[in-house]
């Protein structure tokens, strides 16, 4: 039965309307079926709301911060509205900045700039990647990386402990940790680590990259300091991000690009050089035009998700991830990946492997022969896949183009949210249990990185 | 006589169709107009095509570089397809990287970040400050100012000078010239300077934000060693941008931002750090998932533009160009701001003083008066507007925010293009004629920064 068809239990809502609902695709088999968008952690597909809320716009784009003109100032307050929206989206205190950056990656990488000299920084070694590299890029900040915990708890554990060994002379201190895993949808303990964090004099980050498109966050009442995020895995793919919260760092650090917009005056100087003013505040940080069509986008989606409610939004959700779930234990061969145990509260993000089978090959198979998008390989987040998929050091797999090499041991990712149909999530387990029972019907063979039907 | 109603003479084509081209704004002395937007040098409007084609594109939408599915596979082609694109476009060699970043400055501050240790900048104070200020912030680097050329012929000769005094035991060198200058649209010789730098073993980047959209460029032809540009001045406003040229430093530099789709693998340390191999090409500095629609947009316009010709394009610029100049000259108040003398060759970019007129008001003027969008301020070229307005330092004017305080003195420009209209040029004339004979209509008043009618 089409969820579309139920409304009245609010678990049982339809699912929100996404661009390329209607796309058809090629089977190797021969045929069309509806594409099964189910690689949502990677990027979302645009909401419609979004789509059309850009697309009313479009015509009255101007140039931000810059004319005289009408749209320009209409632009201009569109601009800074969006950067309010996006505040009372997450929760944020009065006093808090939002940067609009162009992507998680890059609201961690400004954080990372702006560190007070001598900052230490504590990483989970199981995040992301965005979230483990941009520090060590600081000659003057030292990284710690904590050890991957095996429950929540331990997970606060490890931190407090790391904390607790720094001396009093020691500067200041940042926790970076993620809302949601990429790779096993988990939660984490947000509001526990930040209290552990605080309780140490340490400030903390949340990676909520995969936590804002599922979750309702709070800055304000977790008490996080910065939040950052993407728009295009929040159904607003138009290429930007955000990096919110306090101000003082921000503020007291060079400005992250050097240009326009960011510099409020230049003079040559007598001595030769030039002598720069910059702004304060987001202004600071976004030097070049503004993306105003990205940020504007991610307040749409800000403002649709919280129409459509969280409430229904994870209720929704949570029977997916239960349906996926309890689909996948059913097959024997399938093991699926996860840090905190089986039952972990989660987000629609699950990775698992396959006996007996190579994860590229599989992920091949559910695309070319059910119309299936999902990822495989180690989803920028090599040392937490390594660690889930056991032991021994391994042929590393490649971070975007997947190894479907013999030896390699990536994994399948199934992630899914507002836009996802109940039929994509019965398809995807019809496949698993077809594809492990009777085999691909394909072969499959590497070309250009990637893993593709063998037509020779 | 409309120009779309003459087609025989290519000089006098119709403009390409933009998005916003039937925008009716309110006046405030009572009715609408269409909308005049005249403010193509901060940001031009999109093309119907690029819109079109992003519209057509947006459906099928999937994760770049990560995914096995279908939309996945069929993005990350026309990802890459755009690139390529774009360095057809540019003329780019054979073995020339095209990075997508946000914006020209992010471009410039990615080029900047890559240099090698103990280079030698060399800028013209003239520049646009996305190509002054980026230098300054490596502290191994050094950065040589050039005075203002007051002629194409003065500019290859201050830059021949300076690199000339370079010792043989001095590090490599840069030269960062702008195309098309942002404030007075006049064109500078990139091949003559391109042929001063490597004469003088230095390498050149041109700032081409104002020329491309103008003018063909010709990577390989003139020799320039790298290009930077951003969509949202090239009809495409959808928050990317390009650096393209010579892969030997962008290779043999950190990444940009640390993240996932930069890093090929990354693995713990036994000594409890991490190890991370990065990628080298253009991913090398694309860390975060791309901004696949910005960077079709991109190659979209590349595309239109290229479609319509630039023979066409330039003829028609060029009349526009001939008659806003003669009819600011034949208006004696008048005074248009020019670094190489006022018959210099140009783009559709041209700024001006109007005695005694307040620059700002008079802008506010334009748009509430008769629905034009031009743009007042010092352009984010603060040292050279100064330069052009003459003589002794003045309170410097806020970039972005345009200060209208008594004793500012701020400029006004006007630009135009591929969109442009004869009636948005027509009509602006009228409008400097009547407002410089009758005065406003108007008071006006700065709120907020902005300069705005006073209705109190």
């Amino acid at each position: 039965m089409p969820a579309s068809t139920v409304a009245a239990d609010p678990s049982l809502c339809a699912p929100l309307p996404v661009l390329g609902r209607d796309v058809v695709v090629p089977l190797v088999t021969g045929g069309e079926v509806s594409y099964a968008a189910l690689d949502y952690a990677a990027s979302a597909p645009a909401l419609q709301r979004v789509w059309d809320d850009v697309a009313a716009y479009a015509p009255y784009y101007g140039s931000v911060h810059r004319g005289a003109g009408y749209l320009s100032q209409l632009s201009t307050d569109l601009f800074e509205n969006s950067r309010a929206e996006v505040a009372a989206f997450l929760g944020c205190r009065p006093d808090d900045e939002v940067v609009f950056t162009r992507s998680t990656t890059d609201s961690l990488n400004l954080l990372a700039a702006v560190l007070p000299a001598h900052t230490q920084v504590f990483v989970f070694e199981t995040e992301h990647h965005a979230s483990l590299l941009p520090w060590e890029r600081r000659a003057d900040v030292s990284v710690h990386y904590l050890a991957a915990p095996r429950s929540p708890a331990e997970a606060v554990e490890n931190l407090t402990r790391a904390l607790a060994a720094r001396g009093p002379a020691d500067g200041p201190a940042l926790v970076c940790v993620t809302g949601a895993s990429n790779v096993t949808g988990e939660l984490w303990p947000v509001a526990e680590l930040t209290a552990a964090a605080h309780a140490h004099g340490a400030r903390i980050v949340l990676d909520a990259a995969q936590l804002v498109p599922h979750r309702p966050v709070d800055v304000a009442g977790w008490d996080v300091d910065w939040v950052a995020f993407s728009g295009h895995k929040l159904y607003a793919p138009f290429g930007a991000g955000v990096l919110a919260g306090r101000a003082d760092w921000l503020d007291g650090a060079e400005p992250y690009l050097a240009g326009g917009g960011a510099s409020r005056t230049v003079a040559r100087r007598a001595d030769g050089g030039v002598e720069v003013e910059w702004h304060a505040g987001a202004a600071r940080h976004e030097a070049g035009s503004p993306n105003v069509i990205g940020a504007y986008a991610i307040a749409a989606a800000c403002r649709a998700l919280t129409e459509y409610g969280f409430d229904t939004l994870v209720a929704r959700e949570e029977r997916l991830i239960e349906r996926v779930r309890r689909g996948l234990a059913e097959v024997g061969q399938v093991r699926v990946l996860s840090l905190f145990g089986g039952g972990a509260p989660a987000v629609g993000v699950l990775s698992f492997v396959v006996e007996g089978w190579n994860s590229s090959h599989f992920a091949a198979a559910l695309s070319a022969e059910y119309g299936i998008g999902v990822r495989d390989g180690l989803f920028c987040a090599h040392p937490l896949v390594r660690t889930l998929l056991g032991g021994a050091p391994q042929e590393p797999g490649e971070c975007g183009a997947p190894d479907a090499g013999p030896g390699s041991l990536n994994a399948i990712r199934v992630s899914f949210g507002a836009g996802t149909p109940d039929e994509h999530v019965e398809r995807f387990l019809g496949a698993v249990r077809e594809l492990v029972r009777d085999g691909a019907k394909w072969r499959y063979r590497t070309e250009g990185g990637r893993c593709v039907p063998d037509r020779g």
